[in-house]
C-alpha cells in the first residue's frame, strides 16, 4: 500500500479550501527532498508563457490549478480507479523558468525534466503553454522518438512567425519532428478547427505522416469510433499525451489565449481520456490555461480535471 | 379564473427590469397577509448555507433568484402552460433563518413549512444549500414517508463529515432515511459524478434500495428513456423533487459550491423537469445556486427557469 | 486577384493584438473615400439599442466585434473558403445614429444603408439589436420584398409594447411584413424558445405564412434536416438573412440583453450557417451582442465567428 | 413614534441577506395602498435611462441599489439621526416608464411625483439618468420655481445634442431654467471636471446666474468652506438637491456612464451631505448609478449610503 | 544571521509568479515538524468564517493571501526594515477547522495557537472573519488578560445576535472582555463608523473604559496624533494588534462582508500600522478578507501588504 | 487653424461609442500615408511586454486605451487648452513588434521612432510595458543625453534579473543611462514605494546623481512643492517623460502588473502633469497598463487622461 505520507489531505480532515495548495493535496517535495526516489509520477508546474504569439497568461496556470486541484478527491467516479493507492504521486513543485529568455528556459525545463525521468518519474505536467511540450519531450524522448495523441484545436506544426520567429507555442510539434522526438507516423492531433492562415501545417503534416482529425470529423464520428483508431495510430510504443485545453469549446474552457468554437463539451472532454486505456503513457501534459481571462477558475477547474483523468489513465499502464 | 390580484406582472405594462423584484412578479404575501390561505403554490425562499462543507454562497440565493425571475413571462412556451392561471401562486418570502445556528435554524424552516403546508399551499423552495431539504421534508413528510426524484452531481447520502459532524449538505437524504422522511425504494437520484472520497454512501443507497443514475449512464440512455424509470419508481404516491442546480455542467450553471464537470447541457436541464408528467409533487425545490460564484447571474437566471418548469409541472397534479 | 490594399493584416507580420482594430482587420473606409466603389461586400456597425426594451448594450457591439475580429484569419478551416480573395471586402465604418431619437435613428440607417446598396455592396452588419434589421430592410427590399431566414430564440413579431410603442426590438419583422419588406412565405424563423406573454405573435405568423421551427423541432430533427427545409423556404429569390446571437444558449454567448436557455451549441451555430449554400444572400446581421453583459468577450468572439461564416456564403453567391 | 409598520426589518431579526428587497427594508405601497397618505417621505426608483448618450445601464438602478440598501441600518453613525424614527418613510415602487419613449416616459414620470407630492409627500428618488431630474422638477417646482444643490462632474446644461435633441442627460437643467422650474441665481453646482466640448455650457451658466465650484476649487478650498457657500446660494427657499453619483472619483463610484477621474472621496461624498443641514429640501435625487458597469456592487451601495445621508437631512428641515 | 532555510525564496531567481504559494514564499511548516521550535513568529491561516451575519467569504482569505503574499519582498521600502533576517519566520499552515461546528473550530483554533505560543512562538494570523479573535485570544492571554490595538470599521462589542446568539463576528471583543481577555482600559478601536443598529456596544465600551476614535475624528486628527494617542492607551504592556480589513475605504479594499464607505486610504492603512513602533506586539491579526467578494485580488493584496507592516513591528519588539 | 482633417469626431456628432476607435478619434496614419510629414505630435502605440518579469497584459494597452480614449472631449477643462487646436497631432498606429524575440523588438521600436523623428513629429506613447521606454529613448535621443520627469512607483534601475537577463521592465533606465540615452544629473524619479530586494537600484542612483523622491516624501510635501524640485532638476534641456501606471495607487489604477499600495489619488495623478508647464517634453509615454487585470477599463481610462494631460503640455512647449 501506498504510505500515507503520499496520500491527499481528505476533505473530510480538513476542508477543500484550507491549507496551502499542492497539486491534488500531494506532498510537495522539492528537488533535494531524501523522498523524491520514491515517486512513480511527478506532477510538475511549468509557469511560462514566452512562446505566446497572442495572449499571454499560462504563465499563471500552475499556481491557479494547484488552488482548484484541491477539490479532487481519492477515487475516480467513472472508472472507479483511487491512482493515488496504486502508485506514489507527489508535486514536485515548478521549474524555474526565466520570463525573459526563452532558450535559457528551454535548457531549464529540459534539465528539470531529464533529471526527474533519470529517477524513474513519469512527469505529469501543468502549464505554460504549448511550446512547453517541446523542451519537456527534448527530456521524455531522449532514448528514441515517441508516439503521441494531441488534443487540440490546432496543429501547432507550423513552420516560423514574424519572419522566422521558430520557437512559438504554434511550432513546438514541427520542431519535435524535426529533432527526431516524435515519430510522426504514431502522432494523432484531434479536434483541430477554427480559420487558419494557410494549409502549410497541413501539408507538412501530410508529407511526414501525421493523422489530422478535424472536429467536424470528430463530431460526425463520435468520442468512441475517434479514439479507436488514435490508439491504434500510438500503438503500443511509448506515447506521449499532449492537451492543450483550447480542445474543448471555450464556453467550458474560456481561459485560454487563442480559443476557438465549436468544440466538445466537457463531457467529452472526459471521454477522450477514459479512452486512453492501454496506451503505454510516458508523460503528460496540460497546457494553455490563463487565469487572466478565467476569472471565475472554470478552465483552470476543468484542466485539473482532466490532469486527474491522465494520472489515471497513467497509473493503468502495465509496463510502469 | 385567477384573480388579478395574483397574477405577475406584464412585461407589456411593466420593463422587466423595473419594481422591486419578487418570484416571477407575484405578490409578496407575508405570513400574516389575509389572503395566504388562497394560495395554491407557495415560492419560498431559504437563504442559507450553513451546511456547506466548501464554498459558501447559496444563502444569497433566493435574492438573486427573485432578481432574475423577473425575465419569467406568462406562458410555458414549449408545454404552453400558463401556470398563474391554472393556480393560485404567490410569493411567501424567505425564511428567518439564523445564520450562526444550525439547528435553530433547522427548527426555523421546518415550523415555517409546517404552517404553510397547513394551509394547504404546496411549497416550491429557492434555496439555499442541499441541507435545506431536510427540514422542509420534515414537514412535508409529517403524515408519511415519500418517494423523491432528485438531480444532483452528488448523492448527499453520506453518514458524516469532520469526524462526526451530521448535519451538512451532503448528509440531508442521510438524515432524511433515517428519520422515516423519504421512501428509499422511491427514491432515484439522476446526474451523480465527479471524483469521490469513497463508496460509503453508495453502499448506503444499494442497501436500502435507493436507485442512482450516473452521469455516464444517463449520457448513454437519453433523458426520456431514464426519465421513464424515474417516474415508475416514484410510482403515484406523493413525490418530492429536489433539484440541485450542480446537476446541470457548469459551463451552464458556473455559480455554485462544488461544481462538477461533464453534466447536462441546459436544454436536458429543462426536458428533464418536462417529463414529470404525471408524478405527484408535493413540493420541489431548486438548491445550491451561489451568486457569489456567479458574477454573470446566469445560474439564478438557469435555476428560475426550472423552477418555472417545475411550477408548470405542480400545477398540472391531478390531485391538487 | 483581390488587391493587397483589401486584404486583412496578418497575423504572422502584426500580431492579433496590436493595431486600431477594424472589422477582420480589413481597411477602414468613410463613406467618401475613393476606393469604396470598387467593395463587394461591405462590413458595416450599427451602435444602436434604443428598441430594447429590456436590458441595453448592444450599441457598445460594433466596438467589441471589431475588436475580437481580430483573431480571424485568412481561410475557414471547415469550408477552406478564402473569403477576402473571392470577394473585395472592406469595414464601412459605423452609421451615426442619434441615441436619443428611434425615428431618426432609423431614417440615417436606412440612408447610409441605401447609398451602399447603390454602390452594389452587399451590406453585412454587426449590430445593434434586433431593430437595426428594419432600417436595413427598408434599403435591402427596396426594390421589392425579400425573403429571410431568421435565426433567433424570439419571433421579434409582436405588434406592439408598453400601450402602443410600434418600435422596438420585439416588433421589426412585424413591421417589415406590414411596410412588405418581406416575402412572409419565404420567411423561416428557427430556435423559437422561452416563456412567453400571449401567443399574439404565432397567431400572426401563421396567418401571413411565416415558418416557425422552435427549438424543440431543433433538437429533435438536427441542423441538416431542419436547414434543408429553410433552404426550400427561401427559395432561389433574393433572401436577407438575420442571426440574433440570442439564438445561442447563453453558456456560449451570455452577453445579449434577453437570452432563452435550452438553446442551441456553438457548433450548431456555425453548422446552420454553413448550410445557407446555394442560397442567394443580398444582406445579413448578427445582432443583440451586448458587451456590458459579457465581461469576457466570448459572445462577440462568437459573433465575428459568425459573421465570418456568413461572409464566406455570401462570396459563395453566384450571382454576385 | 413611527408606526412599526413604517420601520424598517432589524438585521439582528432577519439577515440583511434575507427577504425581497426594498429600499432600506421600508415597506413597499403601491399607489393605491391605503397607507400611502401617511407617509412623509418617499422612496421612488425612475428605471430609466433613454436620457444616455453614451453608456446606458441606469434603468437597472433602482433594483441594484434596492438590494444594496438593506444593508442600511436604523441610525446614521455620523450624526446619529435616527431618520426612520422620525418620518415616516417607505418605499413608493417605481415609475413604469416606456423605455422606447422620451416624451411618454417623461409625461409619466411627471404626473407620478405629482400624485405623490399632492399626498404632502416629499420624493427621494433612486435614478435612472440625469434626464430624470427634468421631469421631477416639473412636479416639485410646480407652485414656483426652486433652488438646487448640484453635485455633479457634469454642469448637465448643454442646450442640444446629435443636431437638435434637446432631451438628453446632458440638458436637463438647461430645459429646466428654460421652464422656469429652477431660480437660477439660487443654483450651485459642485465638482465639475473633465474634458469639455466647448465652453457653452459655462457661458449659459454665467449668463444666468448659476454658481460652478469646479473640482480645483473644491479641493482647494475643502467641503466646508464650499458648503458653506452652497448653503448660502440655496438661501432659505424651498430647494431640490440632486446628486449625479459621477461626482464622485471612479475609484469610488465606477459604475457610471460618463466617468471623470479626479474626484471627490467617499468620505467627501458623505460630508458634502451633511453639510446640507438647515437647507429646506423639498427634493432629492441620487442618479446615474449604473449596474451593468459596477459589477461588484460598490457603486450602487455608495449611491443608498448618500440616499441614506440625504434622507437624513430631509428629516431634519423644520418646515416639513 | 537567518538560516537560509527560513529565508523567502528571491524574485529574482524564482519569477513571483510560480511554486506552490507559502506566506512571503516562507517555508511551510506542519506541526510536527523538525523546525518549528526555531521559529520566532508564524504566520498562521485560519480559514474560516462561522461567525458571519452576513456575506461569507474569508474561509478563502488564507489561500488567497498566500497567493497575494509571493509580491512581498525582502525590505520594507519606508522603514528599510529587513523583517526576515530580523527572526526566524515561517508559514506555519492552516488549523483545521471545522466548517460546520462553531464551538468545535474555537476549540481547534485555541488548542493550536495555545500549542505555538507554547513553543515560544508569537502568531501572525490572516483569517477568517473577526470571530477568528476570540479563540486566539484564549490562547495569547492565557497569562493574563493584554491590551489591544484594534483598526475596524465596527466595534465588534455586541452582546448577541438573532435573539441570543453569542458568537458571531459582531460579538468577539465582548465575550473577550467578559472572559478577562481584554484589559479594555488598554483597548482602543479605531475607524469605527457607519450606520448602527443601536448604540448597546458603544454603551458598553464607555461603561468599561474602552476608547473608540471614530472615523470622523479619524480624519479630523490624522495618522500621527491618534497613533500617539493609541500608543498611549496600550502602554508598555502586552498587546494584541486586531486589524479588520474593513477599516480601509472599500475603493481600496472591496472584498470584504460588510464594508462601510469614508474609510482611509491604503496609504493610511500602512500607516497606521507603522506607528505601532514601540508597541509589545505579542500577537496580530489581519481579518475579513473575502475573495468571493474580490475578484480581482486587490482585498487580499493590501491584506498581506498589511501583515507584512505587521511583521516589521513584531520583530521590533525589544523583548522578543 | 488646424486643417479639419485632423480634428477629432465630436461626441455631438457621433456617439462615443461608436466608430472605429482611434487614440482621441484623432485620424489613423499609416507610415506611408502622405500627411504624416505634416504631424507635429504623434499618438503611438507599442503593444509589448516582453519585459514583464511578473504578471503580463501590457501588450493589450495600446488597444484597450485607444476604446477608452474616445471618452475625450476637445478642451482641457482644468487648463483651457485645446491641444489639437494647437497642434496637428494623428494616431500613428502600432509598431509591428515581435512578441517572441526581445531584442528584435527593440530594433523594431527604434526604427520607428527614428523615422517618426525624423519628420519632426515628438511622440507620445501608449506602452507596453516599461522596457519600452529603452528602445523609445534610443531614438529620442540620438543628438544627445536627455533629462527624464518619472512618476513611478519603482526605480527600474535594476543590473539585471534570473541570472544576468539585462533587458527587463527592471532596468530600463539603468541600461539608459549606461548607453548615455539620460543625463542622470537631470532625471527625477517620483513615487517610488513598495517593499524591495535590496537597495543596489539606489546605490546606483546615488552614484550617478538621480534624484529619487519616494512616496513618503511626496505625501509629506504635496504636489506643488514637489514638482517645482522636478522641474527645476529637468531645467531647460530636452526633458523626456515617463508615466508608469503604477504610479498611482491601485484603487485608482488596479490594471498593472506589479502594484504598489499606498499610492497618489487619480487628482494628484493629473495634478503632477499639469505641473510640467514650461518643461521642454521631447517625448512622452504612459505604460504598464494591462487590461487583462482591469476588468472595468478603468486604468486604461486613466491612462488616456494623463496622456491628454500630457498632451496639453507638449503643446504648450515653446520651441516645438
Amino acid at each position: 500500500m501506498t504510505d500515507p505520507f503520499f496520500l491527499p489531505v481528505s476533505g473530510f480532515e480538513l476542508p477543500r479550501f484550507a491549507g496551502p495548495a499542492t497539486f491534488m493535496r500531494l506532498p510537495h517535495l522539492t528537488p533535494d527532498h531524501p523522498r523524491v526516489p520514491e515517486v512513480d509520477i511527478g506532477l510538475i508546474g511549468v509557469p511560462w508563457d514566452s512562446g505566446t504569439t497572442n495572449r499571454p497568461g499560462p504563465r499563471h496556470g500552475p499556481r491557479q490549478m494547484r488552488d482548484l486541484s484541491t477539490m479532487i478527491r481519492a477515487e475516480n467516479g467513472a472508472t472507479r480507479i483511487r491512482p493515488f493507492e496504486r502508485a506514489t504521486c507527489a508535486d514536485l513543485g515548478d521549474v524555474t523558468i526565466n520570463p525573459s529568455d526563452i532558450q535559457d528556459s528551454m535548457t531549464r525545463i529540459t534539465e528539470f525534466y531529464a533529471r526527474v525521468i533519470g529517477q524513474g518519474i513519469r512527469p505529469l505536467t501543468a502549464g505554460g503553454d504549448h511550446l512547453t511540450s517541446l523542451p519537456v519531450l527534448r527530456a521524455v524522448a531522449s532514448m528514441g522518438p515517441v508516439g503521441m495523441i494531441h488534443f487540440d484545436s490546432h496543429t501547432d506544426l507550423f513552420h516560423s512567425y514574424f519572419g522566422g520567429t521558430m520557437y512559438t507555442h504554434g511550432t513546438p510539434f514541427r520542431r519535435a519532428v524535426e529533432e527526431g522526438l516524435l515519430d510522426p507516423t504514431r502522432v494523432c492531433q484531434i479536434g483541430v478547427r477554427g480559420s487558419t492562415y494557410d494549409r502549410e501545417d497541413r501539408d507538412f503534416a501530410a508529407s511526414v505522416g501525421i493523422r489530422i482529425i478535424e472536429i467536424e470529423e470528430f463530431h460526425a464520428r463520435g468520442v468512441d469510433d475517434v479514439m479507436e483508431e488514435a490508439r491504434a495510430i500510438a500503438g503500443s510504443g511509448p506515447t506521449y499525451v499532449s492537451y492543450d485545453i483550447d480542445f474543448v469549446d471555450p464556453a467550458f474552457a474560456p481561459g485560454t489565449g487563442t480559443p476557438e468554437v465549436g468544440g466538445p463539451t466537457s463531457y467529452q472532454a472526459l471521454q477522450v481520456v477514459r479512452a486512453l486505456r492501454g496506451v503505454d503513457i510516458v508523460g503528460a501534459d496540460v497546457v494553455e490555461v490563463s487565469p487572466p481571462f478565467d476569472a471565475s477558475g472554470a478552465t483552470a477547474y476543468l484542466g485539473v480535471q482532466i490532469m486527474f483523468e491522465l494520472l489515471c489513465m497513467m497509473v493503468q499502464s502495465d509496463k510502469h
